[in-house]
């Protein structure tokens, strides 16, 4: 089902933009896990808007309620289900939608999907509001990898092209990705942090928007993790990182740049190293941590493109699904005008989920 | 499990390089569908390895044998298993891979995964001969597609940072598309052709290899089909695509260039056009005919990143996993400088088999 | 997952018999459905404890209160997550248990499974009380059916031996049904009731316990519904059925007592009958409405056996798992001499569940 | 698909009884497992009809080729494909069920459902020649299970009403279950075997049939196997079972029985016995090794009835599906007139997979 990912954990989230509440259902966490609610909402509230000047003005108190799963706070067995009411809502903001889609968004298909019948409040099961629940769910899952030795975390790459400093893929500094996290705009460089702030500024004040990359480590990975062909790390992967909306592409390691390398550029070439000189590692890490679905021990790396805030304020083209007409669009409301920031905590959660899916298994 | 894929249309691959045949168990054909063999072959045949100066010696002449499924070449609701024998195998040169692993291939991992056990010769499972029963599976999808409107067309879009010319992804020339398709390098242009075909030639004088983009479209499509968050188009046929081997990244429409436009340049425009003017449609397909993973009526397109061959003649540091110590190996045995001719057709295949799959349940 | 079972309508339940709430996700209901919630909440009184003298004294109000899935009471395509509060909760009855398991209770094998971190209170989520949600769930999957012409109903069948009048399995007679599920012991003959009712009081006087027999029926399936072999009509309704506690058994049609009849007796012999003569129906019914995974047409029939309720007020015999000593145990609180009356709804519910999920996806 | 069943050891069957071969694909044996062929065929012969003066006359030597994932006879990770040609081919006899649909079969609704096109030969997919390819997986299975300690082995119970002697819950005498299955009528009293052989053929004579049921047995396995609620035991065991043709009903421990029966004469009391006393054991095992989804570490006894074969030599009244007419019906060709012999080592063939399914992924 598609409000559902992953195997041996399985998370299904539900809910609408302005439902009564939005929340999911954690199945597979193994009983006996103490979970850290300060850091959950803490992990949490990277993703939350209204923090910032950049991101869209609507205030949530996002404040998760475990409803199963946890006896004193520590995992049962049972699935673990988290609400999350909806409170600020202005359903008055979206009434044009019913019949005018938004370009760029689902509305036009899933009015044709749901017969007419979907919650188009805010962009309904659409919304990115629908990462709250996601967000606690992999936070969780992130708690549960730290101990396991493994580390994950994603930072901005880059915003309307302005690029962060680059990362060693052989050796990524944690410390210097999780200080990052901690601003509104999640990149290493301060430079490059102000530089975004003020492109994302600028396309606000034009009532435009702006898109960009994320980019996500993990390390600490045994060898040998994952599947061949079809549900290899990769696949898994890309698959729920497509579940976050507004992304377009994602590349491991080299990615599309591997395929204007040479083989003998691209190959990374194996040696026994570690502290013992008894580890198969990589000299470079081209393969991003990842060969035919399963893990080489090396840090896992990969990207995610995000296109620009669909909901602009210009006017914009669109058309009158009932009278079947051409018609402009005017969108009000409170939009990012640039999710980027906000989608890398995203990023994070399902890469942990998806990797702690492949742990609970072994290998 | 991580041979299969497909959810009302399940397609499972299975056999080795050098097992005594490989295949494809297809679940879900309709029955009552009658197949044509030769459109079948033909198509395998532009995967088949040996037909042209760039791509590796090895000849099989691949012929598929239909063991269940059928009745008088008609399906009969019952799953079509094909095999294909594996008659032209040298398995002497792979003796050395079972202690030094191939960089960039699945070797180690595969070591530490399946301690030691995995089939080393012609790397077992791993090996894009898998390709072969998948083309079939995808052979047979694209004639029941072609029945329900829906055109499927894959072209090489860059090898070795040379590329093709662009197509328009509102209107995309699938009488060119399939025309390139009969060459060996499925590129539109022709002067391209001999532009990849000599960094092709150079990249294999020098015991090296290239890598490139493949593109893929698909017209004919309802709006409405898919499902949201993480089981839609994207979701699948992201998962899907991994499972060719080499594949690095995918991206849908504008894909990462997305990531640096702006809102207002991104979003695609809805007007009512078609025959009638009562079909809503867009004047731009930056989102590559599909939303929030749903299709939306205008062309699918992707595409997806292919890395230069691993296996190049050129001598390449490694490591002696018994002994545990450096080690350098020399790959001899017949290898593609670059495989991304052959990719396109797996690329066509898998699309096919996930858009049918979608179709066969209806929106 | 073991919370949800559903292949196109996918139900996931969650909660403990004391965790805050417990609920349900139902996934796949199609957009545009009008829920009748009077309706719903006479389903799940038919399930609520404390009703009769023959149930247990734990009075919950059930109140379920909907936070997705619907938008002004119609279903918009997204899943529908429903949670009832758990407020009735003594959970000073249940310290005993930590250490000492229940006879015929998952306490000793989850302690296991789960290494002693189970919520033991109320038997944790391998509570009945789990069903309460499942049959909000099972209640809406009816009126989906009613509107597609698909009639299910359940009856107890027998209460420790003493057996309701029989059926006619060629045409049930779904008044007589629908009237019996209005008593506390959903029996057609009253006789047989107050015998039923006469013999579970003798057994709750006891410190004992009875079990029955339920016997489910659904008219109106078109033929040819299901898949064969691994996933058709028996083997989803058996996975499911078994999801309900105290299910010792299943059986379909004749059942068991095929097993003792000779082919030419158990046959059911094809005519063309109905309004047109146009029909294929059987004369008789002993194949239960399903041939091979596959609907008939003919009324689909199938009893499941529930055991006497394990918690009994009699001392019993158990054992002290952290002491690893011999232990007696003696189970106070509140418990059903009888659960039967109260599973026939419930096995109404997950038969409405599978059925419509078939149904979703067409033959 | 409904052609498959398994989580972590994924078994998919194809073939219909007269397509060129049938075969299995099975997915998720670990590596390094080293299976003996003897064994496996030896296994297979107990499934293999024409044996005696009880089966049908067909003869099929039914040796199994294996095309994939396993080296010089040890599994390597990669799914391993069989296949047994199908030889004894005698189309002529089947021609008349095209139209006349044969009673007790899925003759009828497999029309309805795949339109006409299904293969009638033989009974096409719904033949149980398809159990040969399951008891090759089932066979490599219990060879996996034995070596984890777990012995399984199921009998002929009863045949048209003859019941074998019973057998002790608590400790199954597996030397006689096993003695039994190497007879033509697994059952383990000689006295018995002869009644119902003559039971047998005193049906054959008459042109009849007569069904039977089949108990299974399982020991070894560890206490805390299993899921709760839809996932368990039980689900798994039941949804697998009526993949066996002709199975109409599935119990557990004491089963239907256990309706009748009082809450203290069920429940079994647990006390601490085993070697050192120190391991939790049921001094009388109605609950049939499995509470709640999990096992308890007591074997695991579970019953399956099998209806009397439906192919009777005897005429019956049936239609004419073209013309829509009653028609008579004469079955000819080969027909066992009693298939729970051959059933039995089905349903261990099912039961070994199921477990091995769960053994795989721990508790």
């Amino acid at each position: 089902m598609s409000f559902s990912f992953g195997s041996n954990l399985r998370v299904t989230i539900f809910g609408q933009s302005h439902s009564e509440a939005i929340g999911a259902v954690i199945d597979g966490l193994p009983a006996g896990e103490k979970l850290d609610f300060g850091r959950i909402e803490a992990f949490m509230r990277r993703r939350a808007p209204g923090q910032s000047s950049v991101s869209t003005a609507r205030k949530e108190p996002d404040k998760p309620r475990v409803l199963s799963g946890l006896v004193d706070g520590v995992t049962c067995g049972s699935p673990v289900c988290v609400i999350i009411e909806n409170t600020d809502v202005r359903s008055a903001d979206y009434e044009a939608m019913k019949r005018v889609p938004r370009p760029a968004h689902a509305d036009f298909p899933a009015f044709v999907k749901y017969g007419g019948f979907n919650d188009v409040r805010g962009g309904g099961h659409f919304s990115a509001r629908l990462t709250a629940p996601l967000c606690f769910a992999g936070a969780a899952a992130l708690q549960l990898l730290e101990k396991r030795g493994v580390n994950v975390a994603a930072r901005v790459k880059s915003v309307a092209g302005i690029e962060d400093c680059p990362i060693d893929f052989v050796n990524p500094d944690f410390a210097a990705l999780k200080a990052a996290a901690l601003s509104d705009i999640p990149v290493i460089s301060e430079e490059k942090r102000q530089a975004i702030r003020a492109a994302i500024s600028l396309a606000k004040q034009k009532g435009d928007s702006v898109g960009g990359v994320v980019e996500c480590f993990a390390a600490g990975l045994p060898a040998g993790l994952g599947e061949p062909i079809f549900d290899g790390i990769e696949n898994r992967l890309a698959a729920a990182v497509f579940g976050i909306p507004a992304v377009r592409g994602i590349e491991f390691g080299a990615g599309f740049a591997a395929a204007e390398m040479r083989g003998s550029e691209h190959n990374d070439a194996f040696y026994m190293g570690g502290p013992d000189a008894r580890t198969v590692m990589t000299a470079t890490n081209n393969h991003g941590g990842v060969l035919g679905g399963l893990t080489s021990g090396m840090p896992l790396v990969f990207r995610a493109a995000f296109k620009p805030t669909a909901s602009i304020a210009q006017a914009q083209r669109s058309v009158d699904l009932i009278s079947e007409t051409d018609a402009e669009l005017q969108i009000h409301g409170r939009h990012d005008p640039c999710v980027v920031p906000r989608a890398a905590p995203c990023v994070e959660a399902v890469t942990a989920l998806v990797l702690l899916d492949f742990l609970l298994v072994g290998k």
